[in-house]
């Protein structure tokens, strides 16, 4: 491993999986049980192309360069956050395999060959700009959590452009988006093909969706995965969930 | 209870948590786990009126019957299960709430007034009419089954017609077919609001959904309830499930 320094505010997370360090801030931005899961849902391509979308600090692709020979492009919108994930493939040793580009992702189709993507992953802003409830947050957790920058309009515009046929788009995000999901990946030819939806413990409502796209796929059968499930009832991390993420 | 005469094949089914008694035939209709769980799933008005769509031998609203003070009137195409239905409504002196139509649930609006029910219930046919691979059935269990005298289509049509503004609708149906039934929901300003997923077992992909749909309602909060199992390991009844439908 290279030796990197931090900086204020800064530290290293890792998953008990994975040999994978992840420079974290919580004050700036630090990856959560959503991406890590996210980096699990689909089947990775053995070699290819993987794309990361909305790439904050890296997590999603980092974790998913340890599974796959595939090159990951990971693509984030803040400076800030772009060089966290910059320095986090640096000390991995990861160079090779990883590339981060700090722009805007509604640019990416003038920078990449159209029709060459294997896969994408995506964990978006969940909240529309309009809602106004969280947004006494820090600029950078702002723009990473509501569609201030980007909307799932332009994430699956970008996918269609990008995606080989065939080629698949991997997201997570919140069920009560769930039809505008839906209705935003079919509209751009994005057939949704995978659905699993994770319980934050037993008997509660659903807080999170994983959900996996075909580009230009038939809308015929869609599947439901067996449900996960986070926590025990007293709060605990379920044993599945402690197997890849750690003790809380 | 009023005494009747069973035909030939016929036989009288009791859940553990109803009175109700409902006239079976193995080679004509029966009700299955399906009809009892769309019974339970949406809240069901305290008075107006309910509709069941689709009613085979009227399993569901005979046990809706038993936890509300609304009318209910049963409407099935087949003149058969019809009269299953209407001899089951008999047989537990229901006929003061209950009423059966005989009839096609498309010339519905023609007889009702528009805009009076408070919900309707349906277990529609699965399969599409092109779907051949089961039909080698009898000529009851193929109408039952796909869709040949009705759909998704029709149902939303009738649906947005006769329910009040914000009336429900509630199906029980395939997770392969979920993306037409959001996307008809939808067109016909039936706005998805509960979503229940059903799986064969734990750790096994849902074979089945229940939706609610409220007529004329945004789109917005879309919920999705904790999931339901049927079985065991063993492939006996969950006792979630032996409570209401009995052992196996």
């Amino acid at each position: 491993m290279c030796k990197i320094e931090l900086l204020p505010g800064e530290r290293l997370d890792q998953l008990f999986t994975s040999p994978v360090k992840i420079i974290q801030n919580r004050e700036v931005f630090s990856y959560s049980i959503d991406s890590v899961l996210l980096s699990r849902f689909p089947k990775l391509p053995k070699k290819g192309k993987i794309l990361d979308l909305c790439a904050g600090n890296g997590a999603v692709g980092l974790f998913a360069s340890q599974h796959t020979k595939a090159s990951i492009l990971l693509v984030e919108i803040q400076e800030r956050l772009a060089d966290m994930a910059q320095r986090s493939v640096h000390l991995n040793n990861l160079e090779q395999q990883v590339e981060v580009w700090n722009m805007d992702l509604k640019d990416l189709p003038q920078e990449l060959p159209p029709s060459q993507i294997d896969l994408i992953l995506c964990n978006p802003p969940y909240f529309k700009a309009s809602e106004t409830s969280n947004k006494n947050l820090s600029p950078y957790y702002l723009l990473a959590r509501h569609e201030i920058t980007t909307n799932l309009e332009e994430i699956c515009t970008v996918a269609q452009k990008v995606l080989k046929s065939n080629g698949r788009l991997a997201l997570v995000h919140r069920p009560d988006r769930l039809l505008d999901i839906l209705n935003t990946l079919q509209a751009h030819k994005l057939a949704p093909k995978r659905l699993q939806f994770v319980y934050p413990k037993e008997n509660r409502e659903a807080n999170m969706i994983l959900i996996e796209a075909i580009k230009d796929g038939s809308t015929d059968g869609l599947k439901i995965f067996p449900p996960l499930y986070i926590h025990e009832e007293d709060g605990s991390y379920r044993p599945e969930i402690q197997e890849i993420y750690g003790r809380q």
